[in-house]
C-alpha cells in the first residue's frame, strides 16, 4: 500500500463533468488499496475571473484582499470533488490551506511555504478518508490567508508529499507528460517516460510550461518523485525523479524555446573593475530577474555588456541603465524584445563535448544567427531572432534525432 | 462617536456597481466619525448557483462540504468590498466567520452560534480599520467551516453587534423598511418608522420577509436595536427596538399573510386524555414544525383535531398521523394545502379587546370564511382559503385605517 498525492490542475477540474471524471479516477486509485491525498486548483479560469472582478471594483487591490478573493476558487473545486467522491461512496473531506497547516510567510499573492503541519491530513488518512486539500493557498504566520503565486498548487502538492512522506506525487494536467519539444512546434516530438530533476529544472527554466520551476526545485530538494500525467487520457506520463547513475543518459533530452525575455545592450562601457558589479547591483535592487549576461573583450578601453531579462522588467532595466549611464561611461542603452531563447537540455551533455558544435552547425546550416550564448553543465541556450525560434527548435530536434 | 454594525444582504452587493455604492456609503459613515463594522452576504444569487453546481456534481451532498462550498460566496463579496474601500482610502480588512471568532455547533448548513469571540474584530477597530466580516458562516467547535442557515447573515450581524456592544445594527436590504402590509398586495401600505421587537417577531413569524425570525429573536434577547434600511435609496428605514412604555401603542401595526403552511385534520378522534399528547409527540419526533392547533368540543365521545405545518412537512405529518390513526381512533386524516394565514399584529392589541371582533366582522363583510383561529397577546391569525388571502389583507388594512 502506497501513499500517493494526486494534484489536479485547473483544466482537470474545469467543469462538473471533468470533476466527475477526476472523482472516478480518485475512487479507482483508492479502491486499488493506496492511501490518496488530493490537491486541487480552482476550476478552469476562476482565478482570472476573480481578478477581473477585482479590477472592476477597484484600482487599488490590497494583496491581503486579493488572497481572500482568490482562495474562494479552490474552496469551490475541492468541495465539489468531495461531493462527487461521496456519491461514489469514497469518504472524503476538504481542507483549506489553513486547515491543512500550510504555513507561509506574509508576502501576499506570492507567499513562500515556511512549514507544512498537516496534522488534520494525517488524522483524516488515519480515519480512512481521502483528504482533498486546496492548492495554491496557505495561512501566514499572522493568521491571514495567503496564496503562493504561479505554480502554487504544484508546490502545495509537492510540499504535502514531502511532509507526509508520500511514495509519489502525481501531477494531473491537460498534457500527457514532458515532451522532447513542444508538440505544437514539433509534431513528431516524443513523450519522455523518465527525466531527471536537473533536466526538468532546465526545461522549466527555458520555456517548458508543464511544471513550474519552483515546484520542481521543491521536489528535488525534498526527494519527491513527480509523475506528470493527463487527466483527459489517463495514459502513462513522465516520471521526474533522481538521475539514475547506472544508466547512460541521453545526450539531449529536449529542445525548448522561450520568447518571454528581452535583450538589453549597453555599448561603449568603460572597461574597468566594478562596472558590471554596479550595474547588476542596481538591477537587483529593482528586482529585475537577469538571466543571460554577455560581456565581450574590450577594444580601446571600452566594451559592450548585454543581458536578458523578462519583458515585464524592460522598463525598470532601462531606467536603471539610463540612470547609471554617465557613471558607467556607456555610449548608449538599447532594448530589443524581438528575441527568443532556444535551448538544448540533456543530462548526458556533461560527458559529450560535441553537442555545442553540432548545435551551432545546425543553426548555421539553417541560416539562423546566434546573438548570445549561455550554458550550464546540462544545457546550451542561444538567443536568436524571435521569428526564427520555431524553425530553430525544429532543426535542432531533427539534428539530435529526438523524433519518434 | 458610535460603534455601528452595517449588514449588507445579497441584493445590496449583487454586482460590482452595487458594491461600489455600498463602499461609498460605508466611507461616508466612517468619515462622519463612527466606528463601522461591516457584515456582508454573498453576491446576489451566488448561494443558489453554488447549490446548483453541487447538484450537478453529485446526488450525495455532505453538509460539511456544502458549507465549504457556500462559504466561498462571502469570501468574494467581502474581499471586493474591502478593495472598493481601499480605493476610497478607507483602510479595511476582511474576516471569515472563523477569523471573526463566530463559533458554532457542528450542525452543518444550519449551525447555531455558541460564542462570538471577536478578538480580531476588536483589534482591527482599535487599529482604525473597517472590519468586513463574512455573514452566514462560522467555525464549529470541531474546527470545521459551518453555515448558519436561513437568515444567517442577519444573525451574524446581530451577534457581532451584541458581542462588540455596538450602539446599533443597521440591516441594509432591497426594501426601505417594515411596512403595514406587503406593498405588492396593499399599494397604500405605510412604512413603519418604529416597531417593537415583539411586533417584529410576530410579523416575521406570520409572513413578513424583511427580517428572519431568528435574527429578531437574537436582537431582542441581546437588546440590539435594528435599523432596517434600503441600500438602493438610503432613505430612513424602520427602527426595531424595545417597546416604549411612555407611548400609546398603535392598536394594529401591520397585516401579514403567509401561504407556506398546510392544514391537516384528523376526524373522529377519541376524546380521552393523552390523545393529543401522543399525536404531537410523534410529530415532534419527526421534526414537524406545528404552528396552529385547534381541537373543538367533542360530540358522542369523538372530536376533530386540526393543525397547521409547513407544506414541506405535510408528507411527514401524514405518515405520522396515518401510523397513529388506529391508536388515536381517528376516522380519517386529510391534508389541505390550499390555505393561507392572515394575521393582525399590534402591541396595542393587548389593551383593546375590540380588535378580534372587528377583524371577524370585516372578513365576514367581505364574504371570507375563517377556518381556524389562533392568537397571541399582540396577534390574531385566521386561516382562510388561499385564493382570498390577498383580499383579506386588503380589507383588514383598510378597516384598521393603516393606509397612508
Amino acid at each position: 500500500m502506497s501513499l500517493v498525492v494526486q494534484k489536479f490542475g485547473g483544466t482537470s477540474v474545469a467543469d462538473t463533468d471533468r470533476i466527475k471524471a477526476v472523482a472516478d479516477h480518485i475512487a479507482r486509485s483508492k479502491r486499488s488499496g493506496d492511501s490518496i491525498v488530493v490537491v486541487v486548483s480552482a476550476m478552469g479560469k476562476t482565478t482570472d475571473e476573480l481578478l477581473h472582478l477585482a479590477n472592476q471594483v477597484s484600482k487599488v487591490i490590497p494583496g491581503r484582499e486579493m488572497d481572500m478573493l482568490w482562495t474562494a476558487g479552490e474552496r469551490i473545486s475541492m468541495a465539489l470533488v468531495c461531493m462527487a467522491l461521496a456519491e461514489r461512496e469514497i469518504p472524503a473531506a476538504s481542507f483549506t490551506g489553513s486547515q491543512a497547516g500550510i504555513v507561509t510567510d506574509e508576502l501576499h499573492t506570492r507567499a513562500r511555504i515556511v512549514q507544512v503541519k498537516g496534522d488534520r491530513i494525517r488524522s483524516a488518512l488515519a480515519a480512512g478518508l481521502v483528504p482533498v486539500v486546496a492548492g495554491f493557498q496557505g495561512v501566514s504566520t499572522a493568521n491571514d490567508v495567503t496564496t503562493l503565486g504561479r505554480g502554487g498548487s504544484d508546490t502545495t502538492a509537492v510540499a504535502l508529499a514531502a511532509a507526509l512522506g508520500a511514495d509519489r506525487c502525481e501531477i494531473y494536467t491537460d498534457v500527457s507528460g514532458v515532451f522532447s519539444a513542444d508538440p505544437r512546434i514539433v509534431p513528431s516530438a516524443r513523450k519522455l517516460p523518465r527525466i531527471s530533476f536537473e533536466e526538468m529544472l532546465e526545461i522549466a527554466a527555458t520555456g517548458g510550461r508543464v511544471l513550474a520551476l519552483r515546484s520542481v526545485e521543491f521536489a528535488r530538494n525534498h526527494h519527491v518523485s513527480l509523475l506528470v500525467r493527463s487527466s483527459f487520457t489517463w495514459e502513462p506520463g513522465t516520471l521526474v525523479t533522481e538521475e539514475d547513475p547506472s544508466m547512460e543518459q541521453p545526450v539531449v533530452s529536449a529542445v525548448t524555446s522561450d520568447a518571454t525575455s528581452a535583450k538589453i545592450t549597453l555599448s561603449g562601457v568603460a572597461d574597468r573593475p566594478g562596472i558590471a558589479a554596479a550595474l547588476f547591483r542596481g538591477l537587483a535592487d529593482r528586482h529585475v530577474n537577469v538571466d543571460m549576461i554577455v560581456q565581450n573583450v574590450s577594444h580601446d578601453g571600452t566594451t559592450d555588456i548585454s543581458f536578458t531579462a523578462p519583458k515585464d522588467d524592460v522598463a525598470a532595466s532601462l531606467e536603471v541603465a539610463e540612470a547609471m549611464r554617465p557613471s558607467l561611461g556607456a555610449v548608449s542603452v538599447v532594448a530589443d524584445d524581438d528575441v527568443a531563447q532556444v535551448s538544448l537540455v540533456g543530462a548526458g551533455m556533461k560527458t559529450n563535448p560535441g553537442v555545442t558544435a553540432t548545435m551551432f552547425e545546425t543553426l548555421a546550416g539553417a541560416g539562423i544567427n546566434i546573438e548570445m550564448i549561455s550554458t550550464s553543465p546540462i544545457r546550451i541556450s542561444c538567443m536568436v531572432r524571435a521569428e526564427v525560434a520555431e524553425r530553430a527548435v525544429q532543426v535542432l530536434h531533427a539534428a539530435f534525432a529526438l523524433d519518434t
